[in-house]
Order: structure tokens, then C-alpha cells, then sequence
């Protein structure tokens, strides 16, 4: 591949556009052409983020004012409720990968409920695809519009899916225990994001209400080929980046976590970037850091039938920004590593 | 009450040793006479915690070598394994407050098997009593020897005892999964305790093997009447105090969160230290740091018959230091908030 | 005294605000009966902070509408600009202790300058105590307005004051490195607090420009007898509370650090809050987290006829809210350390 | 280039040896064939670093059983005083970089006083290149010893050196307050390295007394062209990489900061890796985080002819381990950007 993908980035200025530009200044295959920022329009990207003061990037300008005629592909890091009035009026010629909630549930009524607000791009919300490439690359391959699946469901579901389609755990009683970095919230001025209100503590937030449990329940339903709810319950941690989800299962008579560890590295046995833990080391947010790496891993419960599952990643990255270039990487035919290969930084 | 309870502290140069300083120091009843920590003998206390060099406290001394005949009361800050030894040949005019895990668990058959030595003071141990005040004042009240809950099993059992003892919740499919700041290793030095294996990251440890859990199911069996497990998952918070349990229950026919909390109300209206939290705001260890109160909540979950509950408190404090306070204002008919009136510490 | 001080606090729902409940609560001669907020009126003050709804306040109301007529001292947490004009129209009979900047600088012009706007109560200006006790005592205890003094001042001041004082060293080549915790720049919305731009990483802020450097400044011109200017530069760090101030120091001739640390001592052998490092054992913010105190330090230089100067207390406490309360027991004849005997919470 | 440089790391065990493979493992003209960790020899390298257990290594072996035959290269991971014994052993065919100290001070007898023991490897000390490739480049490319300078004294020296070789600053008047995070210290099992001694406070440490003074010094006199000291004061932050260093300095008759940065600038206008800031922006630690940048800045103190200067960078990565590889890139005619163009990782 000789001629680079040609890149814009839309809703630059938040964590996810950060860590866009992040990677995509280490692609060999992509430049960065076109970066919008609405509320930051005609200022250095390096302005927001310094960081980036030594690369060579566009002024972000305002989405509407953008020329996108000679742009390859987008990514949109808008939030839910914005994206999908954006992304209704790009060119077609665009191959768009949307990092919001806007094209994740595939009934419009379930997102209406969810996020209050009705959906109004119903033909393009038919055509996307649900972006997570170790169960859907097929699809990915051929899609025009991408909907990238929200952090804490890429953890749920790169686990639970191939135990659910094997008939391994009971699909019925899954309680999940989430827990997550600040930066799942984005760089949104709100008081509980601030330094004193998050530091030295944790809590739960969104008991029973994270618009997160209906796209977990939509994918384990379609799987399970039955309508299934889980118990999903997120907690704040001090930290930056990076979330675990702590699932507790019971399982079919007689499997043991043996079986579920087995399960797990025969289905991603070739998938560059989920790994299985071994038996002595628990998963844990400092082994995927800032990587691409999502890591799965099953414990015996003392109760009897029941296991104990973690799967963790970093949520800009395999839960956001990687995962999109993961998928940009598909859909034009360049190796999926590209670009997603930097191994986790710890300490 | 005109003369103050001469008090020893054994095995001091810990952080709950030292929390048991912070407490005692500014409390009206009671004088620090005796410091013991045999690695640090000779040495002040403010050589090991500066924070304390404004205090007029005694040199540390070895164990073996303290005077106890004047003494009323010493508190136990020993690691298990090894208080049970030392606690046998103390003096029997003494109160012992333990805070170490040696006279917790009443089968020194289940002790052997989790703390992996035989226990040699039987005759102790079978009059030592359980020092959770809100569930065992009257027995406190009489008692020589107090062993003081671990700092989980505080939380667990403050929070399900009253629901188990109701029927509110099933006894045999209850989740919890622990999460807490580092304190609770305490000082030891471990590679795994290091701020760089710490900050920025999260992890679980002990999954289906931490010795708390035969110590929540050892009460949860006393008050349900059979044999009780729990599966019990406690995870590492990047943080210095404070842990949180969520626990994930199946209900009794028909009840509700509303009906748990107001069971929770009712049961601790009176007691000082343990809190109900409103519905619209979730159990946060924020709320408790560097007080002796145990915050409590339940939330109906999207799963039918399903309940998410909460737990949290300061493990130094009422999950070790302040609880053993607690106990020593019963034990000596003091009024029971006697030095623990400090409002948490926030931000 | 048997008749509690009837205390208001204006401004209660910052930071500060908190901090003044949370020491308040435990003062046995005082009781809060107003607080004032003015966007959150009528509503509880546990609604914005949690860990207080165990004690009883009175709800938060509009300053504009609160009764003063049986209040005895109220303090003021206003941000500065706003709190003179509050203050200015208080009735006569109040005791008022400002813990903003608005009646800290002597100068008006100098206010302007600074704080960008007039003074408008220059008359209350001119009547106003600087409230640093251990310099100002005498003239407190008879002051009607209090102006504490910032929290960077508060450490800066009583650290130099006395070797300035005595001519150690050289006031005209003093270099404040000043290190401060997030909690210092308030509750307030914006970017930089939040946790993911304040965690793991550090950064200069308010570079030759910061407000406190012209009040450090007049005290020590005051003292110097001359104009007095200082180096003064903060760093803002990944910590809540908490400030630590390293000051280099040219020396008179033949002054060492043990001449510095002998002056200090003798200086505030008396005092209750301020304390001398031994030589063995840096300053370090833990050593105050929490509490009133100020611990100052001093050591050789490997450059010759220099100092390295250290002095570290907790912003919320010794820097704001504690110092106030010190204040107030001064201003009513109490116990200087009255509500203040909380040892430092670490870890 | 078509065949890769093969690399051996000795000491890997340590954080620095863990940065090193990370950067490695994504340089595309190097794969690592040898790792020795004595403590840790017959294990895999992910044991220590499961984040590292989808790469390819080596088992770690003794450095005294490594077959060092068809090695191109080596990096030396070990404390000081431990590296020379185990580099003077070395086959002659290796060209060796040296993460340690024990080859920085050119002075035999300045090593001596500063670590404590004598140095045995005059010939090798006397061939040592220091390794600040900015300033050392010619000597590097024909090194066979390349001694990489600490963190502290890299920030220092890419700052001053420009400064003090035009004659801008005063260079005996330079005062340097330092804070480092704490992967400075690295690995080892200290007390003061845990996380409950860190988190949450800062406080100075080897106050007059920082082995890495000299170092910075030596470099200094040689620019100056006479004896020159230091003032230097580390700090440690709660925060895991990266450091800063708040430079007090007088200036030259009429020198400003405008004049300082546009030295500055011109001197590492070509420089890969040295950036200097905007007078709109502070140097912070977060702009470097992960990555091998250095980012400079100077600013006009109040105190007339005095600036502020300020250096940052990540101490893991352009103060160790990606500094060392820039300069196996320049020992090996490779482009000297290879390997170490990842981004910072922020937030």
C-alpha cells in the first residue's frame, strides 16, 4: 500500500479524539487531514493538547465547514445524541467510524428509551455495523458506516460470547461487577470528575440505569437466541485509564473455569489482541495500559457450579480509539495489527 | 469517670497501630502508657510515624519485656499467627482487644486450615467474643477477650446479618464483591504493595481463597441456622483507606430495596456508627474516611428478584482501629462514641 | 463557658466550607446554626456533601436572607471579590472571619492590582486583623474582622518571619518553590481539576504571577522594614490537601541550619501548631495531612552561605478552615486549641 | 538494514529493564535475544511483567551463563556499583550502553565518595562516552561504552548546557528543585517506595545530598570551564513517571526569557526529541509521559534579572531506557528516531 488513507477526525477535542491522534500519528498507513472541534474552531489541536505540539496536524475547524471531497474516512468522537445528525448528512463516498452510542442498538426504540432522544437516520442505523472485529470482521469488511461498541461491552462481550454460544455459563443469572477509570467519562466539566471528588475513593454510579447493560443484553440475546438481561453495576476508580469486569457465572453441569479457559483460547487462539491469563495471574488494568490488549481469564468460585471471569482493557483504547482503528484497518484491507502494536505502558 | 484507663498497644508500628495512636491521642478517657514493636525497640514512635512527634508517647519497648501490672486494657495489633502466642501469657488482669485474626474464627479447625497453624490457646479462644458491638454489645460488655471482625467481614456482616437473620435475602447465592485500599495489606513489604504496582491500575487478588470469607460465613451460619458459603472476590483500589462490598442478592418473594432499607433503618436506628444511606445518593467510601461510621444502601436491580447492595467503611477505622475503640468504651462502661466523634476526612 | 458560640458560615458549600463543618462539628463551644449557598438554597448540606448527613445543620439558605440576629461570629468562604461585598453589609454585632482574599493586602492598590477590581470597603479594610495567631495574637483577640491569611502565605510567613526577623538571611534573594494539592484551587468547574488532567503528572501554574506572592510580600516588608520582593513559583500535585513550600535562602554571614532551626524553635517552643523538624526526618505534607499543624525545617546548603528551607500543613486546615476556628477561639477567649487536636490522618 | 541488531538486556528485572523491552519489542532493526535477571533466572520474563506475555522472549538466564557470542549489543540494567563488575567482564565484541552510574563520573574519585566503593574499571571508565546524545553525538557513533546520564541530569543538562555555554545564565547561582516520580527509585522493596507512604503527600528526600549533583556538576564545570556547584533538591510525587525541574537562575545584564527560549530553540531547532514550550504553556510531565521528548521553557521571575526555567521528561523513557536506545540507534548508523516515536500517553 503505497498512497496513505487519508483521515478526518470529527469531535476531536475529548479523551477518545486524543487518543485517535495518538495512534494514528504511529500509522504508517494514514494521515490526519481534517480535524473538527466545534467549540475549539480555528485553534491548534496542540492548544488543547500539548502533548502533540511536535506533530504536524490541521486547525480544527467547525464539522459543518469542512471539505471532505478528497477524505478517505472519518472517525466521530461526538457524543451520543450529536453523532448521528453529523453523520446523517457526510458524502457517501465517506467510510464513517462512529465511536458514539448512536449506531450501537439495533432497535431505534431501545435507543429512544436509552438515551432520550428518537433516531432519525433509521436507514443508515440498518446499515451499521456493530463494530467489534473479532465477531462481526466479516461484516466489518464490507461496511460503509461502523458503529464501535462502548468500552464496557467490548469487555462483557469479548468474554461472555463464546461462553454464552457454547452453552458454558447460564445466561440467565450473569452479574456483573464493573469498574472503570475516569476517563470513561470523557473530559466533560462536571464536579464529579474533578481531581478531590474522584482521588483517594470509589463508588458505584448508574445502579441499575448504564445505557451500557441494554447494548451488553442486545448482543448476548442475539447469541443466546433468547431476550436476556444481566445484573450490570459500574464503579468509579481513582484512576485514569483502563476498566475490569468482574462477572460472576454459573455454569453448565459440570464445567469448571478449566473448561472456560480452554473455551477462551481456542475461540481467539488467533486474534492478535485478546489474550487468556494464566491460571497463577489474575487480570489486572496495568497489563493492557494504553495497548490494544484486551485479557479474559476464569477462576473456580468456592460455591459450588459458579465461576468467577475478569476480562480488562484499557477503554481508549480496545474500549474506544484502538478498537475504531482496529476496524479502519478491516474495512481497507491493511493488516488489523497496523498501527495497534504498542505494548502496554507499566509502570 | 475521673481516672483514665492506662492503655497498651502490642505490635504498634503497623498503620493500624498507628490509627490506634491517631484515635487514643485525642481521646478524654483514655493514656497510652505501653508501646511494644520488637524490630523497633528503643526507638520512639515518631521515628516511625514523624506525624506523631508533637505527642508525649513511651518508647517502643519488646513485647516481652513490657510491665502490665498497671495497665488496664492493650489492643493487639499483632499479625495472625502470631498474637495467639503472645496474648496467652499476658497477665490475666488485663482486657485483650484483639485486632490480629487469631480469635475470630471459633473452629480452630477452620483456623488451622486457613492460616495454616494449629491454634494453641483453645481455652482463650473459647472465651473470646466476637467484637462487633452492633451485634454483640451485651457479650462485649462482660468480656476479657475481644477479637475484633476483619475489616470485610465488618462490612459484610453489618450490612447482611440483619437481612439473612429477616429472610429478606436468599442466605445461598450471595456475591460479594470487595474492594479496598491498600492499608488493609498493611505496612508489610511486599513488592505488590509498591506505589508503582498500585496507582493507576486495578486488580483482584485472593479470588475463592481470602480468609475472610470462612469468617463472614462462620456468622452468616450462626444467625441462618445451616451451613453458609458466599462466593467472596476482593479486588485493590488504588488508594490508601477505605473499602466498598457490593453485594449481588437474590430476594424473598416480593421484597423490594425499599423494604431492605427499611429493614436497615429500623435495625440500626439507634446505633451511631452505622448509616442507611438516601436513595439518591450511593454508598461512597468517600463518605467514611478516617471515621469509625459503616455506610449502607440497597437498590432494586434490573434482574427480577434481585437486590444491589452496598457496604462501605474505613478499614483502619471501624474495620480495625476504631472498632477495637468501640469495643474498649463498652467493655469499661464508657459512653460507646467516647474519641470517635471525628467526621470523615473529605476531600 | 457554658453558652455555645452561635456560629454562621457564608459561602459553606466549597471546599473550605466543608472543611469549617467538619472541625466545627467536633468544637464543644460552638454550633453551627446558619449556612449560607447562595445556588443551592434549600437545600440540605449533606445533599452536596455526604459525609455529614449523620450530624444536624440547618439547611442552606441565600445570604442575603439569613437571620443574624442571635449569631455571634460567622465565617466567610466566599471566593475573593465576592466576599466584601457580603461583608460590608453585615450587621455590626457579628464577629467576622473572612477566609478569602479580600481583606488580606493593607493596600487597596495593591488589591486592585491583584484581584482585579476596587475596594469597596475600604473603612473595613483599614479595622481588619491579618489572622496568622502566632504572629498577630494580641490584636486578633480584640479585632472585629479577621482576614486569614492564604494558605501559601500562611506557610511562607511563618517559616521566614522570624529569620527575617533576626536577620538570617538575606531578604532580598528569596526563592519560594511552593507545592500545593488540587484542593487549593477550590470546588470550581474547570478543565484543569479534573482527575484525568491532575493525576499522574505535575506541572507549574501561575508562573511569576501568582496572588500570594505581593501578601507574602507585605509581611515581609513589613518586617524587613524595606520593599521586599520574593521568587515565588507554585507547582500544582497529584494530591488533595496538603502543601509543602521549599525556600532557598542566602544566610548572614556565618548562619547555618542548625542556627535557623535553633531560632525556630525557640520562636515556637510555646506555639501549638507550629513544630521543628528534627534534622533525621524531612517536612512531608502526611506529616499534617488533616490537622492544624505547620512543620517547618532547615538544612545546609551544598552551595556555600545557603539554606534549604522546608515548611508543609494542610491547605484546608492550617492554610484555611483550621486557622479560622483558631482565630475564633482567640477572638471569644477560648483555648487556642479548642476543636483542633486532630492528629494528622496517615495514610 | 536487513538484519536486526541483536540485543541482550542485563538486569532486566528491574522497571528500567521493563521500559527497555517495551521499546524494543516495537523497534523494527532490533529483537532481544539475551535477558539475564540473576535473582530470576530459569523464568519467563512475563512472570515479572505479565503485561509482556504476547511477546516473544527469552527466558531469563544469569548474566554469567549468557552466551554473549553472536550479540551485537548490550543494555545494562543494574544498580550502580553492580554494573562495572559485570560490563568489565564483557567479550570485547559487544558494544555495551550502561543504564547505571557507575560510568558517568569521569572522576574515579568523585565516583568513590559519591557510591561508595572504588572503581575497578579505570580503562573502561576512561572510554566511556556520556550519553546525552544531544550534546555528545560525534563521541557516541564511535563509542564502545556508552554511559547514559541519570534522569535528573538529563533535564538539567539539556536545559543549562545552551545557557551556560553562551554565557545567558550565572551559572554559580543555579538552584535546581527537582520532583521525580517514583519509578526514580525503582523496583526495590523500601519502605518509602510503598503505596501508602506515597500516595496522597509529597516531601523532599536526599536533601545537599543527591549522588546525581555531581554528575550534573561535572558536566557543567566542563561547559563553564571552571569548578562549578549546584543547589539540587529532589522531591518525590505521587505519580509514577516523569520529572520537572524548577530552575532558579539569575541571568546575564539584560537577558530575558525571550531570549533564553530563542536559544533554546535555535540549539535543538533540529533536535527529534527537545521541544521548547509556548510562553502560553507550562512544561508539564503529562506532555511527555511514555514518550522520549524533552520539553524546555524559560520565564521572567518578578525578581529582576532572574528567570524561571523549567525541564520535563519521562525518567523511565528519555531519562533511561529510550535515551539508551537512542543511542544504540546512533552506535548503529540507524535512524535516530527508530523505535521511539510513540506519542505521550495522556491522559
Amino acid at each position: 500500500m503505497t498512497k496513505k488513507l487519508r483521515v478526518g477526525i470529527i469531535g476531536a477535542s475529548g479523551y477518545t479524539g486524543a487518543d485517535t491522534v495518538r495512534l494514528l500519528s504511529c500509522h504508517p498507513n494514514a494521515e490526519i487531514k481534517v480535524l473538527t472541534a466545534n467549540t475549539h474552531a480555528g485553534r491548534a489541536f496542540s492548544d488543547l493538547f500539548p502533548q502533540f505540539s511536535g506533530i504536524d496536524l490541521p486547525l480544527m475547524i467547525e464539522a459543518e465547514k469542512a471539505d471532505w471531497s478528497d477524505i478517505d474516512v472519518v472517525f466521530c468522537g461526538l457524543p451520543h445524541g450529536t453523532a448521528q445528525d453529523i453523520i446523517v448528512n457526510l458524502p457517501q463516498h465517506l467510510k464513517v467510524i462512529d465511536m458514539s452510542a448512536d449506531f450501537r442498538l439495533r432497535d431505534s426504540r431501545v435507543y429512544e428509551q436509552w438515551y432520550g432522544r428518537t433516531h432519525d437516520a433509521q436507514a443508515l442505523l440498518e446499515s451499521a455495523v456493530y463494530g467489534l472485529p473479532e465477531h462481526y470482521r466479516e461484516k466489518i469488511k464490507g461496511a460503509n458506516l461502523v458503529a464501535c461498541p462502548g468500552c464496557y461491552p467490548t469487555a462483557a462481550l469479548l468474554l461472555l460470547l463464546p461462553l454464552v454460544s457454547a452453552g458454558l455459563v447460564d445466561v440467565d443469572d450473569l452479574i456483573i461487577d464493573a469498574k472503570s477509570g475516569v476517563t470513561g467519562a470523557g473530559r466533560s466539566l462536571k464536579e464529579q470528575n474533578l481531581f478531590a471528588e474522584v482521588s483517594e475513593g470509589i463508588h458505584p454510579y448508574g445502579v441499575a440505569a448504564h445505557r451500557h447493560a441494554p447494548e451488553i443484553e442486545q448482543e448476548l440475546s442475539l447469541t443466546s437466541g433468547k431476550a436476556t438481561l444481566v445484573s450490570f453495576t459500574p464503579h468509579l476508580m481513582p484512576m485514569n485509564r483502563g476498566e475490569l469486569l468482574s462477572v460472576y457465572a454459573k455454569t453448565a453441569k459440570g464445567v469448571k473455569a478449566d473448561d472456560i479457559n480452554a473455551a477462551l483460547k481456542a475461540r481467539y487462539d488467533l486474534e492478535p489482541f485478546v489474550r487468556v491469563s494464566s491460571p497463577k495471574v489474575f487480570p489486572a488494568t496495568r497489563q493492557v495500559r494504553g495497548s490494544n490488549f484486551c485479557v479474559l481469564g476464569a477462576y473456580d468460585d468456592r460455591l459450588p457450579n459458579r465461576v468467577i471471569l475478569f476480562s480488562t482493557l484499557d477503554n481508549l483504547v480496545k474500549g474506544s480509539s484502538g478498537q475504531a482503528i482496529q476496524n479502519m484497518n478491516i474495512m481497507f484491507g491493511l493488516e488489523e495489527t497496523t498501527g495497534l502494536q504498542q505494548q502496554p505502558l507499566y509502570p
